[in-house]
Formats: C-alpha cells, structure tokens, sequence
C-alpha cells in the first residue's frame, strides 16, 4: 500500500524511542505532543517524501498506540510502472545506467546527423536535441522548429537512438508525439497545468523536468497530473534548483534524486549540463548523479561547443563522454 | 537613454569615491579593479536593475574616463506607456491607488453577482476571479471555464468594473482576449513561452505575476515577450517569492516593488493573498506594498470566505477591505 | 494560554468545513486526513506561526473532534512583555513608531556627535553605530571598537539618544552591556548560541537580527534563548532575507513582520537599509515595514553619505528622513 | 597566478567566438557590450568562482584586446596546500577518499570507546564527535563539555584515530587545541568573524562547514579569515544549503563540492548527514559527494543508532558503512 500523509499516535512515556524507530524506517516525522484529551499521547506527522513504510509495520513498532492514513494526491505514481523501456533497453533503479546526449538546440541536418553518430559510439541510448527552445529572452534563438524534428528524428533512426524532444506548446504536442520516443516536458513548464494536460494525452513516455524551484512534491504531482491524462510512465529529471549562488549555477539535488529512487523506486535521471552551467564540471556533476541513485544521464553534447548557437559554455565534446564509462547495452 | 548592461571605467586613485557616487545615483555596481593594462583603471559593471541614469551624467562624475553602454535586452519594457488606463482609471506610480478584487474562482452566476457587487461598494476598479484555475494536485477544482467567463464578465459590467481573468492555455486566449479588459498570465505560467507569445498576440493588457522564484530580470524579460508579441502594456504584479519558510507562505518582495516602480517608474501591483496565505495578514502586507510603491492591489475576496472552492483561508469578507480605503476614482 | 504544536481531530464529513473554519482564523494546517482507525476522523496539524487561538475557542468549532496541544518551544518569548521601553519612550504594536538610526560604523567622535545631533533632529530615539563591526571579508574595515563605544554613547548621551550597538565577541559583551541601553545580535551570529547565551546574560533588552535564511522559528527560538540566559525582552529586527536576486539586495520579509506583530503581538523592527542596498528605495522599504506592522525602523544614516567607510552606498543623509514623518515622542 | 576578479575587453566583432573560448576554459562570464567610447569593444566580466585561467593564456584567444585583474579577496586561500596531512594520511584531490566518522554528540566514555573502535575498524582516519553541540533550541541537549572532550581524545588514540570536534565558544578554543588534530568551525558559526580568528589564533588544521545559504564567496573568505588568523590550511565541509524543501532536508551542493575540488583544487569533503536528515539516503549521497569531487566524507555513527541523544534519524550503524569500502590506507 502506498500512502501520503499519515499520522502516528503513540503512548507519551516511549514518544522518543517511537519517534527514532521511525525515523530509523526512512519517515521524517513533526512532532505534536498533546496533553489535552484522549490520554497522554504525542502524534507524529510524517512528511510526504518520507520512505513508504506498510501500515502494520508501523503498527509493530513498540509504543504505537494508531496509524492514520490518508490516500495518496499521487496515487498513480505510486502506482506506476518502476521502469520504463525504450527500443528494448529497460531504465530503472538498479538497472545499467543510460546515457541520453545531443545538442542543446538542432541546429541543421549534418549537425544532428554527426552528433548523432558520436553519442552512439559513446553508448548513448537516446538522442535529445530542442527543435523549439524555450529560452529567457525573446530574442535569443528559438529553434528551428518542425524541420529540425524531422533532422533529429532521421539522424536518430539512423544510429539506432531513441528519440526524446521538448515540446513547448500545446499545439505542437500530436506532431511531436507522432515521431519520439519520449517527450520532454521543461522546467519552465513544469507548473503549466494546460500542457501537462496535452502531453499527458498523446499517450508517450514523459521525461519530466522538475522546475527551478519545484518542491517534491510539486514536482510528484506535475507527474500524477502527465499520468491522469493518458501517459503510460513519468522519467523525473533532476536539473538542478535555485541556491545561494543563483546567477551562476543550478544546486543539482543529489538528495532529491536519492529519494525519489531509493525511498520510492521512482525511475529518475539528472541533468547535468544546466546545473553546472560550464562545461569542466558536467562529468563530475553526472557522476554524482548516478551515485546517488540515478538511473540515467542527460548531457548536452555538440560536435564543436564552443559554436553552438544556445547553451554552448556548458556544451561536452563528444569525446568528454568516455570517463562516464556508459553502454548502450 | 534606457539601457541594460553597463561598464564604467574609473582612475583607479578615485576608484572609491566614484564607486560612491555611482552607488548614491542609484546603480549597483560590481568591482573590477585592474593592474593588468592600459593604465591604473578600475572598471565597475552596474547590475541591470540599478536606477537608468543618462551616460552623459555618470561621464561627468568625477573620476569617470570611460561608459560602456549596450543594447537593453528589454527595450520595449524601457519604452512603453508609464500607465495603464482601464475604463477611464489610470493606473501608474504616483496615481491614486486601485483595488483589484474578486474570488480566486468563479464559482456560481449568483456568487460573482454578489461579489462584484461587494467590491464595487468598497472602491474596486477591476472585478477578478479565474475560470480556468492553475491547480498544484491535477484533482483540485479547475474553474468552470467558458461559462463562469460569461458570469465574470456580465457581473463586472452590471457593476461597472472592468475585468481581469488568468489565461492558462493557449487555446483559450482568443476567447477570453474578446471579452476581458485585461489578461492576467499566472506564476506557474510566467516562464512559458508559447503561452506568453499567444497572449501578447491578443493585444491586450497583461497582468504579468513574478514566477515563484524568477529574478526580476526574468520577469522584465517576460514582459519583453508580451509586449513583442503585440501587448500594448504589461501590469507588473508581484505575488510573493520562495523563502525559509517555504511550505507556509510567500515572501512578498517589496524590495522588487520600489525597485520597479521607484527606479523605473514602471506600473506595478501587489497580490497580498496568495503571499500571506491566510486571512489575518493580507491587509498589512496591501498596505506595505502600496507603502513600496504599487500603483494597486490584488486581493482574493470571497461573500462567504470560509466556503470558498479554491483558496478559502486567504480570502477575505469584502468588509475587511474598508480598512484600505481604496475608491473607484 | 500559548502553545506551539497543536492536532486538531476532526470529523471527516466536516473536514473542509473545519479546515476553512481554521484557516478563517489565522491558523495555518496540513492535512493529515485518515481512514485507518478511530472511527473517520481528518487530523490538521497546526504549524507554529499561526494565530495563537484558545484551545476551547478550537474546540467550539463545529466538527472539531479533539484539540491537542503540546508545550511550546518558546515560552518565555510566548510570555515577554509585548512592549520595551526605551529612555520613557514605549515601543510595540499600537505604539507610535519609533526611530533607531545612526551610521553604519562610528568612525571618528566628530563624526558621530554630527550624526547623532541630526537624527535626534529628525526624530529618532535611539543612535545606533558600529563599534565593532562584522564584515565578509577579513580584511574589510573592522570597526574603532573600544574607543568608538565612548564616542558613540557620549553622543547619545549629549543629544538624549537611547544607544543600540551590535556586540560581535562573547568577550566584549559585558563592558558594551555597562554602557548601552540596547545590546544589537546581528544576521550573521545570530544562529550562535554562544554569543546568545552571553548576551542574554548581560540582562539587557536586545535587538535581535534574524539571519539571512533563518525560519521564523528559528528566529524565535533564537529570541527564547536571550530570554532564558537573563534578557528582559527581544526586539525581533527584520532586514532582509536571501532570495532570487542574491547578491543584490536581500528581500525584506514583510510578511513575517505582519505575523510576528498582528499574530503575535510581538514587537518588531525593520532594517531597510540592509534590505535595499542601496539609496533610492530604503525609505520605501521603511514605509512598506511599518505598513505592515513594525514599531519600528532601524536607518543607516550618515553626514557625509559617499564617503562612509562601510555600506556607503546605503547610507542616507539625514534629511532623507523627513518623508518618514517619525517624532521622537 | 591566482585572482578574482577579472574584466576581459573583445573586439565587438567577435564577442560571441571569445565568450564561447572563456566559458569553455571554465570561466563563468557576463557580458558588458560596448558602444559608447574607445572602440567597438565588448567587456566581459568573470565571476569569481571561475577556473583560474592565467592572463596569458587569456590573452591569447583571438579576439582578446585587454585582460583586467585584480588582487584576490583570498590570497591566502588560493596559496594554500592542496592537501592536508592528518596522523600521516595525506587528504586532497586525487588522494584515497578519506572517512570522519563518529557519533554527533559525545554521549559517555564507553559510547565514544565503542563507537571509536567500530569506525577504526570500517576504515575511518578520524573520529568526529561533539562536546558542544549547537542546537536550534536552547533547552536542546548542548553537550556534555569538558569530559566530554577527555573521553574523545582518549577513545580515538586508542584506536590510532586523529579527532575532530567543533568549538562553538570562543573561550573554549585554545582548551580544545591542545588535544585535538582539526578544530571545526559549524555552519551556524561560519559567519561568526570573532570566533573564526580564535580559532585561526589556535594554528590548527581547521575543518569549516559552510553556512546554511552561504555563497561559494562567503565560505571561501571565512577560509581567508581563518588563515589569516594563523590556521595552517582549512578543509572546506559542503553540509548542504537551504532549498525548496526546507524543514524537511539540506540540498547537498555537489556542484559548489566539484568546483572547489576540480577548478580551484582545494581539499573539500562533504557531510551526507546533515545534507539527508535520515539515515536511508546518507550512504548514496556519501557517494555523490565523492563522485563530485570531494577527498573525504564525514558521516554521524552510533552504535545504537535509534538511542542517539542528537541527531539520531541520521545516525548510521557502524556496519552501513561497508558499502564505502573506504579504508584507513
């Protein structure tokens, strides 16, 4: 059984000692020890992210007077599959770590094509590349749109790569959906209930970008909401949130990533590329990623970075790959 | 002049008393001293949100050798209209303030009646409230779209108020631009492009909400795609930002208020309700947003708070806005 | 009767009723709704910076099953006297607001006595200056110490001025507690609980910096310990917490000003000078702090604004006062 | 050489090649066009935290016309050793990755015996473990002081352990110097000027947590401060900053960990358990911050992990460090 929010209550004289044999289960707990009504008790609330523990367990702990639990606000999530299987390589917790690479922005056909063929003979399981680019300014380059999927599509079946593509607009969703493998929903959108809505609809694994300054729980529920609309699986991208230094860098959240994979099972990948923003931190970065439970990479890769038209600080050259050791199979 | 980036070069013996004199115009600055080349320079670069001030004034301040100035990256912004005129009400800094008000969610042809004329009484200039609501949990109430539009906009014109409703997909804009006075694009809408591109086509004002964690550059720079894409204005609303005590409520940034309307002279409202996050304390933080400088506030109110389908502990009895003392004209 | 934690137990058929009816006064709840055990009850688990209600007040609400409450963390705060008094003149809620200002640091005995003559000329109660100050960088001027605390209270005292410094060393405290009428914890110590210990021992009032992310609670909990080691009473001083602007300006948290004040009766100053940054939006921000219910603003002030030796670019001339309209009784 | 701050002018006409070339060396730019004076330039500063590129070598990208620099804020940090040698085990990048292990707060003589040998003999090079704990709450558990520190000492010799314990007082410093290998300084204290020159005073390694919102800047000038004062080298400790989940966990900042580490070559370690909050993520986010770059971790042990008086849901048992497989040497 999955849960959400569930309530403990337990004898006052052992709160401390349940409340540690709690928290020693995974469950980060507040407390609200009463000396009201009902008996010297203390409750305990247990915070949403905190290890999914059965109800009995909890019951057995010694000192454990009730167990509240409510339903789930993302039960299919908790109900989803744990792993997600692209042209016939599974992706999941425990499973061989995936690389997905491309440029940040398809910039022409031989581009794409090149990259493409670099990823591949560095164990890339699935291309990424922007036909629309969302970006901060409404000046800067926005993509070449519907041809430029048609590039990265033909330069993906080419290598034998999975295809995965941000779609920025709703509009764009059932032409996107009709040639990817996998499409990705960006920080920036995130939030947008309406494109949840249509992305979820075309029916298409979703690589969900948690938003610059998601909550888990925010981030679990944009999930649910991909979910409830039609999509058979959500992979959670961590890319980093805001910090201390904002202006400069993205904090890649490694806790974040260890929850959601180790507590929760949840297939999940990180982002290097636009955490670190510049490119002489992007491997370390991965790997970090990947030792905190990740079951895949996404890594802006151009066959000449210092021209790429968007994103090209933190641009790797294809040959930057091999220290992450990753295989297609 | 307006501009964006700027970098002034100083003697390097008066370095200190030039960086205060730029500071005492209001212009941030950031020092990069120098012994590399070309003299003893110091250079400063000025943060974009520091106070325009004309190059020629900053080359006559003692010390000053030389002024960079570039491009603005949101020239429209620089140009457009210091007010903003609804149903003969100007709006701007030093005009008289305005009431924005309403229910978070149209709820019933009977409610919004009864709301608009409520808020009418006390003084509002725009009746609010949301067909389509943005929602965290894809299962919370989501407005009952196309017709509460139809109630919104009868109510406000049988009480004489203008109308202002949050646009969450593209899809609905033309409708609601046909209808509206002003367009409102949400927090969790802010960073979207497609959706920013598709309202400015509508050519109307917009309502423009700061993102939960966008920079103030951002927010201009969402305002450059508005007004890009045909927005003859944008109403800059300050909402609240993530801080420590994430979870509970928003930090009003009051800072981004008089920076906005003091050192641009840009029109710029406050949305106390959904900072505070409850009742008790939306009055005061009204107050110390037009206390920073707004030109008007938007505030949740509800004819029976505590019944409201969306938002009810942050909404408040039209009687709690008398304290205000905001009028029509 | 005060309290920190609190469950309320409701029934579950009323729970959105009883939620609304929580929220309505001033109490901020998570939900922790049930269907394990104990009949359908919902629990809302109250968090500590909501409205201090009377546990039977709570429980006279329809559908409220059973109210627990649990010792607070911060009962001597709870219990403070809600006013201090400084040389006959009254500070809190209600109170007419007060004046602290005075330069940045105390750099010359000329100096302070001109500064000290023109804010009490502008109304203020209290000369405040740094003796010692903290500073980022180590090399950063580090204040007079000794001699500049004779000067700075030979200047209060020839101009009636109340004295509020900044104590920054445990070894200091007590020959700064002799001499001033307010002992100042600054941002950056105020998480020591060292220095806490030491200056509540001194059995002065003390004006309590919150640090730059720190919770409301943990502000308050930082006030219990000056409370517990001897201070007679904490004024809470609010300048400014770190948000999507970092490294321009801090962002001045109004709304933990309106809980602290209108929640919570407590008395509560702004900084504003450390919020801006800079100049042109300190008095701004002053107006926005008392709007929402301080009784009190703290101002750097300095005769010769351009050329302090430290937050210059801050620094106001006195005669920027005069909009604040505050009088010294 | 080393620096800070770093002004790059470019010919206009080849700006973006020359900001590519920058980024790609490692250098985080903003840009500061030019079309005011002396040319069509286009000026370029770099933030501080940059890699360390010499002049030269800036010099020589095409395109270049000037490099500006300025003396470093931190000198004495970036002349620091690379490494850090504790009991004859060399730490520093490219080093066998080291383990502090040991209880949070020293509880009795037999516990630190205990817990001493257990993380002898899973490979730990020293004991950490608190005398004086800071705590959020003043009526918290604060350490049983001065035994506390004997029985420490004594358990780690025992066991061939360099010890490790934080100094939370100034006056305790120079006690705690005399018998311990590395002197920490906390997050709550880093801010703390006074405390940071006692303990520099002490001429001992120190290892300094970074504070909870600390910019990469401000930890590396308390470094500056420390070394100043008399410390030999520091150890920086990434303990996690504040982020959208506050209350709940820290955001482990392995991007802050893999630019110290691999841009500026500085020995750094992190501490996974402040960063999780809960025992079930400390080992993978132990790895993550290995993987980014650090030469250390330091990890909160008991060797009854539920009975801890502090910080017990964080607490490992001694046998869930094997999966580190670190080892003494």
């Amino acid at each position: 059984m999955r849960w959400r929010v569930r309530i403990v209550l337990a004898d006052a004289g052992r709160a401390t000692t349940v409340e540690h044999a709690l928290r020693g289960l995974g469950m980060w707990t507040r407390r609200h020890s009463a000396h009201g009504h009902g008996g010297d008790h203390v409750a305990f609330a247990v915070t949403p992210t905190s290890t999914p523990v059965p109800a009995t367990a909890v019951r057995g702990v010694d000192g454990v007077v009730a167990v509240y639990d409510a339903d789930s606000l993302h039960p299919l999530v908790d109900a989803m599959p744990r792993t997600c299987t692209l042209r016939g390589r599974v992706l999941g917790v425990g499973e061989a770590p995936a690389l997905f690479a491309g440029p940040c922005s398809v910039e022409s056909e031989e581009q794409i094509h090149r990259v493409a063929a670099a990823v591949a003979r560095h164990g890339a399981v699935a291309l990424r590349g922007g036909a629309w680019k969302p970006r901060t300014s409404p000046r800067g380059f926005q993509g070449h749109g519907t041809p430029a999927l048609g590039w990265l599509v033909d330069a993906a079946r080419a290598h034998g790569l999975a295809v995965v593509t941000e779609v920025v607009a709703e509009r764009d969703v059932d032409a996107v959906a009709a040639v990817v493998d996998v499409l990705q929903v960006g920080a920036r959108t995130m939030h947008s209930g309406a494109l949840l809505r249509a992305v979820g609809a075309a029916h298409r694994p979703v690589l969900l970008k948690r938003a610059f300054a998601a909550t888990l729980e925010e981030w679990l529920l944009a999930g649910e909401a991909l979910l409830l609309h039609g999509a058979p699986v959500v992979l959670f991208c961590e890319r980093g949130v805001r910090g201390p230094d904002n202006g400069m860098r993205n904090v890649l959240d490694v806790g974040a990533v260890a929850v959601l994979a180790h507590a929760h099972g949840l297939p999940v990948v990180v982002d290097p590329s636009h955490a670190a923003g510049r490119r002489d931190v992007v491997v370390p970065l991965a790997m970090a990623g990947l030792a905190a439970g990740a079951c895949g990479v996404v890594i802006e890769v151009h066959d000449r970075p210092a021209e790429a038209l968007s994103d090209a600080p933190q641009a790797l050259d294809p040959e930057a790959l091999a220290p992450l050791g990753l295989r297609r199979q």
